[in-house]
């Protein structure tokens, strides 16, 4: 890679994950963002589960459960910062080579749970399967890109 | 123990931890709450960073972080619920058999999440190290009662 190739990278790494530097090591980065990913998975779920019809439609719940998605949203990608690919297999090399290309994923993942969000407020089911789908989507699209197994 | 005073605790431990019950397994409900203690400690350790001067007082950052451990604070207790005890060894079994003292030291945790996040927004570190050092303490106080090794 030329240098100024190598550079743009860089300062592009930093502005996208501007907190990275707040982990004194990778391996505290790769428990903050998994841990962040499990609170806002685990909410997540609870409204796919009224979404689905596993579970009966709580509109206090589904609200509760959007805020602390919408909470968690902006939150785990500050973990995906450089050397973290050498502890989590998880995560694939391609999170750092496309860094412009996950940072989008991100900033849609942050804008569809304040859809969701919104959505629970209006107390329609219909609402909140519709906006589910596409939050999960979003899920799903960085999934299918960025996570090994 | 008379079977009043068990109805009694199992009422007290349902009306303190109503969502319990939303976790599948008890491994989930123990992964969930120590995922959720990892952001939140992750957070609050950043503003004592700041508030012990290793790290420069950066208002802004302090109100973020502040607005995260306000936002996770309410979130841990509902994964401290039966049948845990025997997945995690650092959970010690008064959380159980202390059930209402347990919830104390919660109410607790989150009434000074909400004071240290007006600390923050009074943009003083003065404040912040006050409101951080009483926080603290309601951690620690915790952690003594009822974290194992």
């Amino acid at each position: 890679m030329k240098p100024f190739a190598t550079l743009a990278l860089c300062a592009a790494a930093f502005a996208a994950l501007p907190a990275a530097a707040q982990f004194a090591r990778p391996e505290d980065a790769v428990k903050y963002r998994q841990s962040a990913l499990t609170v806002m998975g685990t909410h997540f779920f609870r409204i796919g589960a009224m979404a689905s019809g596993r579970a009966p439609y709580d509109a206090k719940a589904a609200l509760e459960n959007a805020q602390v998605v919408a909470d968690m949203a902006r939150l785990p990608w500050a973990g995906f910062g450089p050397g973290t690919d050498k502890i989590s297999p998880k995560a694939k090399p391609e999170i750092w080579t496309e860094q412009a290309k996950f940072r989008d994923h991100a900033d849609k993942m942050i804008a569809e749970s304040a859809n969701l969000l919104a959505a629970a407020k209006t107390n329609n089911l219909d609402n909140l399967k519709k906006v589910f789908a596409t939050t999960n989507a979003s899920c799903k699209a960085c999934h299918d890109n960025y996570r090994g197994n």
